[in-house]
Formats: C-alpha cells, structure tokens, sequence
C-alpha cells in the first residue's frame, strides 16, 4: 500500500519528499495533472520580465530526477477525478484507479476568473503556472503589446505590472476594493500606489472590472480560489475560509486524508482561529508537516502569523498580521505607531523605512507590522514575525537584544523606536 | 533635590532624557568627566577609518542642546572623586559637592591595559573615547606610519585593524586566546581570521603580548573593565562579573541608587544569570530604565541575549546567545547545525551565508546562533534574538513565517534549514 500525493508542486513534492526521507521503503505516488512538477510559482513574475532568462531555470526538480533520486512515483498528466475513500483509491481522467493507504491532497488553488467576461480571449492571461508564462512572454516577444491592463492589485498583480512596465509597456492596474496588497490599510495602500505611480504604472482602484474589452493586453488576477471540489465531493470537511480543514497535524475531517498547501486552511496564531493565505512558504511547510504525519511522524504546524514582503521597483513592502483596519475587524482593540527611521547609521549611506506596529490595547501583545524600505525590510519583518509567533507583549518587544553596528543599523533600531511609541 | 547622573555617554544621557519625557518639572544634572558628551563610540573605527571626516560627526548632542531643550543641567570636566550616600551627595575633584535624591550611575568601561608594558608611548593607543580617536587619526595622518601592531581580536581591535588596513597600513593582530570577537568557537573564528588574511591582515592567536616594542605604532585594544571603583567605594554591590549588581529596574543594592550601561551587571535571558556584555545597545536600553525608574516609574529591563554584529571588509559576522563550547561552559547539552545557504532566490544575484544554530538537548531550546553573510546576517540574527528572548523551542522556530518573495530571500530560509537540520 502506498502514500498518494494528488499535486505535484510545493506542498505535494514537500510532502512526498518528507514521507520518503522518514520512511525509506514506502511507496510513495505523486499524481500531478499539469505537463510539470516543481516549478517556483512565485518565480513567474520574473520570467515576464525577462530576469529569469528560460523557463527550465523555474524547474527545481524533473519527474526522471524524483524517481531516480528518491525512489518517488512522478506521474504528470495524471489528473485525479475523484477519491473513493472506502476503498482507499483515486480514480484518473484515464479511468486508471490508485490505491492508497494515505492520502495528501495538495490541488492547490487557482485564478478566480468567474466574474470577468472575456478572460478566453487570446490577449488575456492569468500568471499562475509555468505555461501561463510562458504563453504570456511569447505574446509580448511576439505582438509587442503597447499598453496593459492588469485586473487586480494583490501580489500578483502587483508583480505582473511591475514586470510589463519594465518591458517597457504602459500599464494600468485596477483593483476592486481600496486595497493594495490585500492589506486593509490607507497608509499602506497609498505607499504602494505612489511606488507604482513614480514608477509609470497608473493605478485605480475601487473599480470593478466585469468585462475585458478588446485592449493590447490583459491580466487577470483579480482573486484566488483553492481547489477543494476534488475533496468536498469526497466529503472531507471544507471550513467557513473555503479551504479544507486540517488540524495541526495537516489531517482532514476524513481519518488518512491529509491537506496541504494552497487548497488547505491553517490556523493563524495571531487569532487562534482558521485562515486561507495562499503562499509558497506555508505550501512547502504544510505539505512537509503532512508528508511526515502520513508517514507515520507526529510532527505539527502550529500556524502562520501572515507574513509577506513584494518588491516593486525596488523597494519592499512586507507585512505580518493584522493592519488596525483588519484587527478591528478580528475584534482586536488595535494601537498603532509609525515612525520613519534609518536603516544604518548615517555615516553609511542609510536609506529610510517607515515601521507600523500594531497592537492590540487589552492584552498588550504586538499583532502586526507593515514595513516599507529598502532590503532590510525582510529581516525587519521577520523579526515582528517571530514576536507574533511568540504572543509577545510590547514591553518585552521594546528591550529585544537586536544587533547594532554602524555598517548594518542604527543603535537603536527602527523596530524598537516604534514599539516605544505605542501607546498602549 | 535632584536625579544626579554620572555619567554623560550613551547610558547616561538616555538615563537623564528619558526621566525628564515622564517628569518635566525634576531637576536633572547630568556630571561628565570628559570634555564632550554623547558621542557615538560606535563610530570611532570609522572616524579612524576616514569614513566619518569630521570628529563632530560623531557627536549626537552638545551639552548646550540639553540645556536648552530638554532642561537638562550637563556638566562635562565635572568628575566625580565620591558619592556619600548616606548625605546624598556626590563629591567632585573640584571639592564642589551636587545634592540627589536619586543617583544613577553610568561610568562605563575601560580599556585595560594593565597586563602590558609600554603603552604610555606615544605611538601606542587605545580606542575607546573621541579623544583616543582623534589622536589616533592625527597620528597617522602627520607621522605615516607603514606597520601597525594590535593587540586584542575582540570587536575594537577587529574593526581597528580593518580600519588601519583600509588606511594603507601593514596590520598584524595579535590576539591571546585561540578565539576572534569574544566567541568560543572554532569554525567561526577561521572564518573571521580567513576574512582578515584575505583583506592582507596577519592574524597571530595564542600569543600573549606583554609589552609594546618600539614599532611604527600599535593600538591596545586587549580587555575591557567595568568603572566600579566610585560605586564600590560607596558600598553598591558588585557582581561576580565585576560589573555591578541590579535588579530588572536597574536599581543597585543601594535604594536610590540605580546603575545602567557598561559598567552594569544585566541577566543573561538564556541562563537567567548575571552577566556583563558592554554594548552600546545595552547602554542606551539600560539607560532609558534606569532614568524612568530614578524618575519614578516602574519599567524594567528583563536582560539580554548577547546579540552582536561586526562588518570585517564588507562582511558581517553576528552572534547571538552561546556558541557550543560556551553553552556547555554554561551547564547546556549543545547540538549544532550548520549550513551554507542563498540571501535570495538564484535568478537574483544571491550571496551566501553561513548559519549555525545552537540548541539545547534537554529543553529543546534554541540557545544559540552564529551568522556570516552579507547584510542580511542582521536581519537573521536578530529574528534568533528574538526567539532566545521568548525561549522558543526549535520545533516553533523551524515553522516560523517568515517573508519570502524572490528579490528578498529564498522559498525555505537558511535560518529554517538550518532548525530542520537540528538533530535534537
């Protein structure tokens, strides 16, 4: 009897590598729809660009290397119809069936495409897989588009503008709601827009796009959806998020049938309570999780706090937890400071960040960052990432012992100053 | 009555601005025995070096600018011979006595030189005020010397003798340990020796200097001792590190009498001991306590976590809580692991870093890290100090959310390959 991994990207290869460096002999069966296996997703946006030079250069792994390597059953173009569990095996689009003894379902999600029409059109893309990309650079190399409309301004969208403005193409993003980023923040948001702007990209948002017209060009990436129909018509539980329930453990409702990545929620340990933030990190952790648990391990995933950081022309913008807008929201009672401070001392050239805490007044603990700057941004936010993950109170956040000398930050960091100014 | 501060460097002058923010109306002497205050001593090397032209650069404030605008009465040239407690009152060498109510002494450290002869010359320096520094910089500007010779590889003479080499200068450095910057650990020693070799530095460990020859110049840069002697002579307690003693306020074994930057015991947070690590960071934090708890609030200072960072050449060399031999010194079952790892994804220009963490068998704590890299050796040993401040166990740590976007850092960071790799 075998491990079966239906999803051949991050959280499914995770999984399966995990389930094979734990338990040598079991046979262990990745079934992946897609033409190829191990892709950086996250990486598409840069081979729009041009950055990354050829497709094979977003390729970790080949189906022949995991076979040869690791002794793990690679099929491509093995699209999974159902899952019988009573009988312990999936069913292909061929008719061939799989048996399993336990099973890791990592569909993934994909591009919400459902409330624009015209997105069949052959000048529309969406930027979620390798041939999405592909198809989309031919274009550019090919019809050389002049202008682009790009329907969205979460990550992707984001990075996609970022990326034709700098094949030199004049862009115009629109996006639903007020939001940059999906960050429910006006400071934040209107820092991304001027980025953009200064950049040549025109931005606006609070339209809704319900039709591509005829244009140059046209990405869709207005909202992302798991793929979780695969498993609801197995009747493993589907939460209030849209995505599958798993417990700590990356298990389902359904005893054997584990969840990971994309198609899976997490708890968010900011709240305690489930959440669905689709991102490449949380794949490649919760398919390692479940990968070991269906091996047999009790390892666990305790959550994500909702980090992130996206680059546009240049400069980071990260976030970790709740804005006040979304802490309110989560029933929070939020604080919040922002100080613009420096990134080194001022003999070293430093550049500015702007940091945001919130917090939250009740308890005192720290329960969000945004972070705008320079690369530092990253290890900024991590730092409020693993504070988060800690339940932290601000008092003991403001005497963190962080590392000081003048080539790399300022005596007293950026982070610190803005946690003395919370006043909680 | 007054709070009367000893002291107006980093510790004291955070000591005093910080009691005159939470009470305006207090009357605040600040007694420096120096010429000028509030310096950034951090930035001596690099006034050395020739990268801060100006020996004002270096100074943050003037005793005028605290006058005027914080109201704070600073003194310089003013030193303190005694402190009778039992009076209230400080003793100057001028014979002027100044009244307190509350005393917060911040004296600082000194180079000590006292194990080696020679160092009255005049081509022998230390590097620990501005003064020092200026003399230093004349020195070599006026008198061109080819060869210099420093004693001590802790974080002064490491940073002199990149400074130096940078000046033109042959540098051999000489260190009497086997160690370079203070930590007990083979591998990242090499790796400070390898970099100052490859920047033209000789580096000798192992060699006890005794006396200072007649040689083009030398910098004494071989030990560090807390100013004690003022506090002990008034009966403070000092701690078994010869630092001395407070509590998490700050406040000494003497009601009133409150201690705060290099010449003050802190608790270590992973051993919850005493201990003493003279750093500027520490100083300003300690400062700012002592100062609010002097003026009558009750903030604390819960410790460190020995966190530091050293650019050598361009590249960063931080450490944080205890190397290996150190955490078995200190009663722990160390289990390491260490990586090579990538600063961003492989399509953007990585560099690479080298990560070791240090975990505790028993607890399952993280106890430790060591980081070499490029600048974000920063980011990343900070994200550690902060889950040795909240006691993280490594199974937390190797889940942490941490940002990822591929301008910024890899899928997996090294820091989280690195906590996988524990094998505890």
């Amino acid at each position: 009897m075998a491990l079966v991994v239906i999803g051949g990207v991050a959280a499914g290869l995770s999984a399966a590598a995990r389930a094979r460096r734990l338990e040598p002999s079991l046979e262990i069966v990745v079934l992946e729809k897609g033409p190829v296996i191990s892709y950086g997703a996250c990486g598409l946006p840069y081979f729009v660009e041009g950055r990354v030079k050829d497709a094979a250069g977003l390729i970790v792994y080949t189906p022949e290397r995991f076979r040869q390597e690791r002794k793990i059953d690679v099929r491509t173009g093995a699209h999974v119809v159902s899952i019988s569990h009573p009988r312990r095996e999936v069913v292909l689009e061929s008719g061939a069936h799989v048996a399993y003894e336990k099973l890791v379902i990592a569909t993934g999600a994909r591009c919400d495409t459902s409330g624009i029409t015209g997105c069949d059109q052959d000048h529309v893309f969406t930027l979620h897989t390798l041939d999405d990309a592909e198809r989309m650079r031919r274009f550019i190399r090919e019809r050389r588009p002049k202008r682009a409309v790009v329907v969205g301004g979460g990550y992707i969208g984001v990075e996609a503008a970022d990326a034709l403005r700098r094949n030199g193409l004049q862009v115009t993003l629109y996006e639903r709601s007020q939001n940059l980023l999906l960050r429910e923040d006006p400071f934040f948001t209107d820092a991304v827009r001027k980025q953009l702007e200064r950049h040549g990209v025109e931005v606006r948002t609070g339209i809704n796009i319900t039709a591509i017209e005829p244009c140059d060009m046209a990405v869709v990436a207005a909202g992302f959806k798991p793929n979780i129909q695969l498993a609801a018509d197995a009747g493993v539980p589907v939460g209030r998020t849209g995505a599958i329930q798993t417990d700590e453990h990356m298990e389902t409702g359904i005893r054997g049938i584990f969840a990971a990545g994309d198609c899976a929620e997490v708890t968010h340990r900011v709240t305690g309570r489930p959440t669905w933030i689709p991102l490449g990190t949380t794949a490649n952790k919760t398919g390692r999780v479940a990968g070991a648990c269906a091996a047999g391990a009790r390892e666990r995933f305790p959550g994500i706090v909702g980090t992130s950081i996206v680059g546009i022309f240049g400069m980071a913008f990260a976030t970790t937890g709740f804005s006040a807008v979304q802490a309110r929201a989560e029933g929070f009672d939020p604080v919040t400071s922002r100080i613009e401070g420096s990134t080194r001392a001022r003999y070293y050239n430093p550049s500015k960040t702007t940091v945001e805490l919130i917090a939250d007044r009740g308890s005192r603990r720290l329960i969000g960052a945004n972070i705008i700057g320079d690369d530092t941004a990253g290890g900024r936010i991590n730092v409020v990432a693993a504070a988060l993950q800690a339940r932290m109170r601000v008092d003991e956040f403001e005497q963190l012992d962080l590392s000081y000398s003048p080539p790399f930050s300022p005596v007293w960091d950026p982070l610190l100053i803005a946690a003395q100014q919370l006043k909680l």
